[in-house]
């Protein structure tokens, strides 16, 4: 055998799709692309990054799954506004690998909807409050089981927005999504079964809104956690399993 | 124009890649491949389901991106076994398209460190009391920055763990990646420049393990809070820009 004398590293290969997800984040970093920014064709952009378009494809797809980009066929490659879809599909990978419980998610989701609920109290503006005030009027004029969800949906997600912070936020609405069905049995519960209880909710919302004009931090919290420790023992007492069914991978859109 | 009188929808394409992640989903959820698997050859796989290597191949990328296998070249495919792999893309893209800052970041710390804080002084056993004596022996002892470093992120990893709680859990191992340069730079000022610092330091971590040994959830929750704050304060002291710099989308091995 022939001996150089000196040994040779063999090249490490760098992946050509993973180069390519680093040029997409940089873009994305020093604000060349957008949210919401359509991309260029396919063809053109492998032309324009000097790559095949099957190395482009392999990346497009793994941002995809991510929920960075919307592929919208015959439209379109679009960054996606919506912050929330990018933690929907790591939360499920890591309840389906991991075996993650519901106790695990009501623990997070406690924990962090009452951090901001918090926040909000000490960020909302009189435009939050406008807002806020809509929605607790509506819901105690509304009747309609399922629009009494909706509109409870909506106060929530408004709560977590007022609170300024978006990795919690997207925490957040990615348990909830998880946690839907869930959600939505409890309130048809509250609605058709427990006329008291809709009351109580709606009760929920009004005290609520009043410690966030009063910026009062502790009350909004105490409050956020009673209601949340209220829809847990609800959840409780209908048996669902600890361990929630398991929808696909890909996050709905 | 011939009209039928009736109206045909397009068939809607369901991506191939797509059913094939839903299709590893699955088999993760029923439990039929679990964390640290081999996964079968690209050959053997795209026969078994039935697909092209170019579907499967698009597939596996998107999967190794989100965290859930491991692609390690002349070895093979494996699921992953750090679950906290999931959430690091997913918030540096947060970061780099949302432009989330620093004092989100330290927000989002804060609430969910205190929160597994207090978890694990309700969970502590007896077996990580140990652990965590054995690391605050060591801290105490060790006179290398560097080492210090180290002890302080394991002591911190072990609380994480020991509050059982997964999803917070993941989001903390994320948070402390992305801000590990400066974690790293503050703990060396610690240890250089302020002596005094690295006393303070030590007697956190050996107050905190006092805390959960008597299961006292408050007190525990307090530590932690004034331990954040204080580095919050000194991160804040060295003048760091509030937009963190960023580093490839891919995540580090």
């Amino acid at each position: 055998m022939y001996d150089s004398g000196w040994q040779i590293d063999p090249i490490e290969k760098i992946d050509l799709a993973d180069q390519i997800i680093s040029k997409i984040t940089t873009m994305l970093f020093e604000g060349k692309i957008k949210p919401g920014d359509k991309l260029p064709s396919e063809r053109e952009w492998s032309e324009q990054l000097g790559v095949s378009r099957t190395s482009l494809r392999l990346a497009l797809k793994a941002l995809e799954v991510l929920g960075v980009i919307d592929i919208q066929p015959g439209s379109g490659v679009y960054i996606s506004r919506d912050n929330s879809r990018l933690l929907i599909n790591p939360l499920k990978f890591m309840r389906n690998i991991y075996e993650i419980d519901a106790i695990e998610l009501w623990e997070t989701r406690r924990t962090i909807e009452v951090a901001l609920t918090g926040l909000a109290a000490q960020k909302a503006d009189e435009e939050d409050i406008r807002i806020l005030d809509g929605y607790v009027e509506q819901i105690k004029e509304c009747t309609c089981g399922s629009d009494f969800s909706d509109l409870d949906a909506k106060f929530h997600k408004a709560i977590f927005r007022i609170a300024r912070n978006r990795p919690m936020e997207a925490v957040m609405l990615s348990i909830d999504r998880i946690l839907h069905r869930e959600r939505y049995e409890l309130t048809g519960v509250i609605r058709s079964e427990v006329p008291a209880l809709r009351d109580q909710s709606w009760r929920f919302h009004y005290e609520l809104v009043e410690a966030l004009k009063e910026n009062d931090v502790v009350l909004a919290q105490e409050k956020m956690l009673e209601h949340i420790d209220q829809i847990e023992n609800a959840w409780r007492a209908t048996g669902t399993q600890q361990r929630l069914c398991t929808g696909g991978a890909l996050s709905e859109r």
